[in-house]
């Protein structure tokens, strides 16, 4: 199971006691950060998130209310004493930035980092269980969506009825892919043999975008997306010119992907109160609901 | 008169809902913004500062709990259409750090940011009614206190005793400056001439530093010392190792220095609780408070 606490659902002015753009995804194995906007160390204390469990960050471009609050964590992650090597996935120049700043300070941090320039679609983060998978966007400056998705979860196999049944060890991997036995005339259902296990879940992030079509290929059928929507409706055409979206685009993506449920954030500070955002997607895709500050949502 | 309103009374990594440092200095004409912590704008929003009353920014030192939140802050003047110069007074590079980061968000701001260099003791910044001077400190890295002091108010002359006593004009400013009208065997009181105004008020923030005689004579007799007290007394040997002073350092400085009162800030994280500074401050200067975040300090 995956879940996405919200540290940050507003956009680049912070207003209204939101915060700009931050986001931990949890995972069976990994805490995984994206985007980190100015204040995110305080948000993870007041949200009670276990900074230490961090390994990867995600930063899916250089505007400031993405990436502000790195320093700062990074900074504090040396002040504790971290180890761990640190990967981080951004457009370059980060790098020389964080590297600048910690050169006047005349700071060494106790643990590495590991810096990965964005520059194509391509799968950035993999292990036995999970794949991160970075996608363009349509916004200002190169910007990037993360595609994370659980590898198909294997049936696990009844030991009990391996035994009963006399299975060769040497069919255990179909098994555990859900084929049937097959031994001659002999058909075992594989039902009879293995007991499932929770399907894989996807989460997608789509980051800071106008409103853009080929997104939808990317992210087709993932159990939660997330999408900005800066605007709404009545200001779409400030949203072309600004390469942002509207409450009502980001459901047209949501849609068109097939998605089972879109979460909507970056906020303008324009907006003092929300609850608009969510009757305008509504209305073209139902299950859209409103990323709030320090709520937990389950994939 | 003065007033300053703390936003950040906290070192290096935040805690216990603390802030990194920043503070704002009130004066008849100003309103000066001093170190800029990550978080600062959003505490002015907390704290409803007029942040577009700020011309000028003093930066002490370049450890990041004194200036990650600047960057954000002067993006959120941008983003908000600021067009007044600002001045900002910093150890150099910073002007550096802040324009690669406007660079790679192909941001232009549409203001003028003037950068200072603190290089040597000298006066900064100055007008007709008040001056600021940097002095140095004793920290890891280059690191400058700051002395707001307001020129000598002059004495307001009484129009109506002028003409009853028939002062010729050329005297006003001897009048301004508290002289006695002498012509001849006629001497005139200064008092029954004019009317006195408030006194000149100074304010010295100290920055990061190990205790360090020499600020003494640098802030000697001033209405307000802010001086950081980063440990309590018993941790004296951990302050001298890292460059910062205990509560009762403190306090020896605004006690030698003959202030008139003395506001303790920059607390270590490992500290929950404050009251124990104000305590031991106390036994040595009496006139000793804690810097709570949102409150305000009249010089």
């Amino acid at each position: 199971m995956f879940s996405v606490t919200i540290l940050g659902n507003n956009s680049a002015v912070p207003a209204h006691g939101r915060h700009p753009t931050a986001q931990v995804l949890q995972t069976p194995d990994h805490l995984f950060l994206i985007d980190c906007g100015e204040g995110t160390q305080m948000q993870m204390n007041a949200y009670k998130i276990r900074r230490s469990k961090i390994n990867h960050i995600f930063i899916s471009h250089l505007h400031g209310d993405h990436y502000y609050g790195l320093i700062g964590l990074l900074t504090s992650f040396g002040l504790n004493h971290r180890t761990n090597d640190l990967f981080i996935y951004s457009p370059k120049v980060l790098k020389e930035i964080i590297e600048l700043q910690l050169h006047v300070a005349n700071a060494n941090l106790p643990f590495k980092i590991h810096f990965y320039n964005l520059e194509k679609e391509e799968i950035i983060f993999e292990d036995n269980k999970i794949s991160v998978e970075c996608f363009k966007v349509n916004h200002r400056i190169s910007c990037w969506g993360f595609l994370f998705r659980e590898k198909k979860n294997l049936r696990k196999i009844d030991t009990g009825k391996i035994k009963k049944y006399n299975i060769p060890a040497s069919f255990y991997e179909n098994l555990h892919e859900g084929k049937d036995f097959i031994a001659g005339d002999t058909i075992i259902k594989n039902e009879l043999l293995t007991t499932s296990v929770s399907p894989a879940k996807s989460y997608a992030y789509s980051a800071d975008t106008a409103f853009h079509e080929p997104i939808v290929e990317k992210i087709k059928g993932v159990d939660l997306l997330y999408h900005e929507s800066t605007y709404l409706d009545a200001l779409e055409k400030k949203a072309v010119n600004r390469f942002h979206s509207t409450s009502k685009q980001a459901a047209t993506i949501a849609k068109k992907a097939g998605v089972k449920k879109l979460l909507l954030g970056h906020f303008s500070s324009m907006y003092e109160t929300l609850d608009e955002f969510k009757t305008e997607a509504s209305e073209i895709f139902e299950n859209s609901d409103i990323a709030e500050e320090g709520a937990c949502y389950f994939v």
